[in-house]
């Protein structure tokens, strides 16, 4: 797999990345919310000691309770964990390897997420990986599963294969045209659901989408992936339509935004990230258009690089707005020049 | 003289230009709006013909009836011309020197109304220039004199010394911390007005102001001329003290203003007149205040080359907004690269 801040895809790839995510749960043990502090921490000492036993050179744990917050934030900017194992903090710790590309969960809702992230619009290699884990993870604890349910997980929805797959998407064109709605109304339909790019009630940033299914019941993993894979080249389609349209209708001032973008990303001296974000877009699409040439490795790099975790981090502490925004510029600079 | 928009004036100065007129009448002629069209159009000849028979190296004489609508406008822009006689059109003509630092209106309010303008704050050689021509013109033409009132013309605030002194000056700071109310208040109490930088009636584009005298009778042309310098300086000290409040106070985010603004005017795609005209006066700030670096002689050209009626002159009839916009980002990127 390839980490997909680092991956410099093929230029006219508007899918950045593809994920799989595997929810399992230890047989005979209550679901993390039943679970005390030290039931919890046990169980995931236990899911470490097995898995880094013959995998300690690739990968590295991470007890969330023992771990700087901030740093966590950090974690979470790159998507590496959710949301929910940062409130589950805790109680909560992950692996993962040294590309950013796996990242074992645990005690987030469910005892186990396996979680494979590649660059582009590739479910079928992530889930490989992820259903490689996932195997051996089987031979060393005993997973609860039901014979006629399959995987029983914490959450109704995720029964069955506790299979979420899901791609990070550039729609630009179709949010401008106002045809967000539309196009989330006709994935419902299919079982699918679209949102802000660090999933269920997350902002949408940059133009940037999670298009997930929504159901793992009833479907093998195989057929899931098809069907997803299928419908995001329906919408890949429809973006590259929307771009079309709007480059023979308004080619100069789409070249405009997108040159003008780029060079106050290049020329600011102080600015927010929710500007910033809203500037890559622009030139994001850019590039994926072909009017401009910048690495797209870089594009996505400054993704958590300009996020105030990542900032302060890096920086320090006690960083007012106005010093982030300052920081914020200076990196972008760098990287951009 | 220097022609103000090819002057790289020192960088501190906020007064862009100089400009003396004045007015005068041929005696036993009626002002120009009492005149019919051949005896406006005979006078014209007499005062081109009595004036270019020994100039006519370095002047030339346009009849506005005779020229081109937009060649008039491009006059009007270099603020070679006034309003006023274009408005006069079938009546009026200009002489003008090659380095456009001399105009000689003829049937604009009043039958002549000489006028010379210089770079930088230096009313005293303007006038002196003028003074020359005047002088020269009054042994050929038999100027309309009263005894007790002086000069007369068209409109009783001219009569005496038929003399308007202006200044065309950058008031970005006063502009933004809402205080031209403020000045324009002291200016009016001391018999000054405070315009936009084409005179009466005209919009206040790229924070430049027009600072003039109103009343003609009663001071010596020395004493109107050292009083509006010394009014002029005490305005140039209130905008440093504004720009240096809004330095020690909001320092980056002026930066970023500057920085932005010069950026995307080297980079827009297309751009409308108002707003180049808003980025090239934070341009003109940053370049005052030391922040950047670039020829003044740059941005003065800009103000005029970018307008429409030199847009369409250089470019030729029938452009839309939308291909003035784009020509207009091409000349500011030529420009300022």
């Amino acid at each position: 797999m390839i980490n997909w801040t680092k991956s410099s895809s093929s230029n006219d790839d508007i899918v950045l990345s593809s994920r799989i995510r595997l929810a399992r749960n230890v047989k005979g043990t209550p679901f993390p919310n039943k679970l005390d502090k030290d039931g919890a921490r046990g169980l995931s000492k236990k899911i470490i000691d097995s898995f880094l036993k013959d995998n300690n050179e690739n990968f590295s744990s991470v007890n969330l309770w023992e771990n700087d917050k901030l740093n966590n934030r950090v974690y979470y900017e790159k998507h590496l964990i959710s949301k929910k194992l940062i409130n589950n903090r805790e109680i909560s710790s992950f692996i993962y390897n040294r590309d950013e590309t796996v990242s074992l969960m645990i005690n987030e809702e469910d005892h186990l997420r396996i979680q494979t992230i590649t660059a582009g619009l590739n479910l079928k290699e992530a889930y490989s990986e992820a259903d490689k884990i996932d195997d051996m993870l089987e031979e060393r604890l005993d997973y609860a599963f039901h014979e006629s349910l399959g995987y029983l997980t914490a959450c109704p929805t995720n029964i069955g294969t506790g299979l979420r797959a899901s791609v990070m998407i550039h729609l630009p064109a179709i949010t401008s045209s106002n045809k967000i709605k539309e196009v989330s109304n006709i994935l419902n339909r299919v079982g699918l659901v679209i949102r802000g790019s660090y999933g269920e009630g997350t902002e949408v940033l940059s133009n940037l989408y999670q298009i997930s299914n929504q159901v793992t019941l009833g479907l093998s993993e195989e057929d899931l992936i098809k069907n997803l894979e299928g419908i995001v080249n329906e919408v890949i389609n429809q973006e590259k339509k929307a771009r079309d349209n709007i480059y023979e209708n308004y080619r100069y001032e789409l070249e405009d935004k997108i040159m003008r973008s780029l060079s106050i990303l290049k020329s600011s001296v102080l600015i927010s990230n929710k500007e910033a974000l809203e500037l890559l877009s622009n030139v994001r699409m850019g590039v994926e258009m072909g009017i401009i040439d910048i690495e797209k490795e870089k594009l996505n790099s400054l993704l958590y690089k300009i996020s105030s975790p990542v900032i302060i981090s890096e920086e320090g502490k006690g960083l007012s707005e106005k010093d982030k925004n300052i920081i914020r510029s200076k990196i972008l600079k760098e990287t951009l020049r």
